[in-house]
C-alpha cells in the first residue's frame, strides 16, 4: 500500500514535470538540477558557474533547503536571480515546488536554470523537477564508495562533478576511484573533476555545460 | 493527513525503541546511534573507537546502508560482531530494524553497541532507535552552515564529532565555526573534534565515551 501511494504521488509529479521541461524548453531556458550529499559544494559550484558563464548567459537558481535563505543569499550576490525554496524540513524538492517557484519569477530573461537541490543522496531521486540535465556533486573528502551506496542517484544522473580534488593530495580517496566506482553503475556519466577552491577544472565544466545551453553535442 | 500517517508511524516506532532501550539496559549494553551526512566518516570512527576501547568492551556494530555491506565488512574485520541493514534505498533506519537486528544477536556478551544510522542528515531524525546516546558527525569540509540547515537533528543529538580536523589549515571553514553553529541550535552539545586520520581527539573522544558506557559523569 505504501508503495502504492508512492506510485501514485510520482506519477502525478512526473506529469508536472514534463510540462515544466516542455514549457521551459519552448522558452529557450536549459535546466539544471544539482543533487548531492550536504557540503559537497553545490552552492559553491553554482557560484564559480556563474562568475564563468554569467557574461554568456542570463542565469537564474532555484534554491532548495531544509531551513535557510543562506544559498540564495549567496547566489544574489554574484548577480544573478535567486527563489529560495523552504522544505521545512522535507528530504527533496518535487515539481509542484518548482512550478510555484517558476509563477514567482519573471522567466522571459532566462537562459540557463540551476535547481539546487536539498543535500541528499536518496530521497531526490525519483523526483524529476523538468531538468534537462542532472547533476551529480561529489566531494573527494566522502570517500569512493558514495556510487555504490547510493547508486539510483548516480544511474539517474546525467553528469558528476568531483568537486574538492585539491585535497586529493592529501586524501587516501582518488578521484580515479570515485570516477570508477560510478563508471560501474552508470558508464555514460560525463565527468568533470573540479576544485572551487582553486578553480582548475571550472573551465571545463562550464564550455561543457555552455554547449549543452545552445543544443550542441558535449 | 499526511501528518497524520507519519504521527502514527512514529509513536509505533517510539514505543518499540523504549522497549530496546530498557531491554539494553537491563542487559549492561550501552548503546549509540550514529548519524552524519553520506562521507563523514561514521565507519572510520567506529573503527577507530573499536581499536581504543576494544580491549575494555566487548563491541557490536549494527550498520545500516542503502545497499552495500562493505562498512559491516570494514568493523568485522576489526574484530567487532557487526549485522549489517541494507534499507534498499529507504533513508533512514528505525526500531522494527534494530528489532530484527538484535533478535539475529547473541547479545549477551555486548557492553557497547554502535548503530551506524543511513548518511542522511534529515530522514533519521525522528526515528528513535532505543539508543542512549546520539552523536551525529560533522566532516570540516562539509562547510559550517550544516548545524543552520539541519537544525532538528543537531537538536536531537547529544554528542558531535567534528570528524576530518587534520584538513583545517587548508579549508575556509574552522572546528570553531561549526561549534558555534552547532551551539546557537544546541547549547548542551558535547564536542569533539578529531581527525580519523591522525588520530587527533580520538581517546578524548573514547576516555569520555567509556565513562558514558558505565554510568559515570561525562
Amino acid at each position: 500500500m505504501r508503495i502504492e501511494v508512492n506510485k501514485s504521488l510520482t506519477a502525478v509529479n512526473d506529469k508536472t514535470a514534463e510540462k515544466i521541461r516542455t514549457e521551459l524548453q519552448e522558452k529557450n531556458i536549459f535546466c539544471v538540477n544539482i543533487v548531492s550529499a550536504p557540503g559537497s559544494g553545490k552552492t559553491t559550484l553554482i557560484e564559480k558557474t556563474i562568475s564563468q558563464l554569467g557574461k554568456n548567459l542570463r542565469i537564474a537558481v532555484i534554491e532548495g533547503d531544509p531551513h535557510t535563505d543562506l544559498d540564495s543569499g549567496r547566489v544574489q550576490a554574484m548577480g544573478a536571480v535567486a527563489v529560495q525554496i523552504n522544505t521545512q524540513g522535507g528530504c527533496h524538492l518535487d515539481a509542484a515546488m518548482i512550478r510555484k517557484a517558476l509563477d514567482s519569477m519573471d522567466t522571459s530573461p532566462i537562459d540557463l536554470l540551476f535547481i539546487e537541490n536539498v543535500g541528499n543522496l536518496l530521497c531526490p531521486t525519483f523526483w524529476d523537477l523538468g531538468e534537462h540535465l542532472r547533476v551529480v556533486v561529489a566531494s573527494l573528502p566522502e570517500g569512493s564508495d558514495k556510487p555504490l551506496k547510493y547508486p539510483e542517484i548516480y544511474s539517474l544522473s546525467h553528469t558528476l562533478i568531483i568537486n574538492k580534488i585539491d585535497l586529493e593530495p592529501l586524501l587516501k580517496t582518488t578521484r580515479k576511484d570515485i570516477i570508477d566506482n560510478a563508471h560501474l553503475i552508470n558508464s555514460s556519466l560525463q565527468v568533470f573533476p573540479v576544485s572551487c577552491e582553486t578553480g582548475e577544472g571550472i573551465k571545463e565544466w562550464c564550455d561543457w555545460l555552455l554547449r549543452q545551453c545552445k543544443g550542441m553535442p558535449g
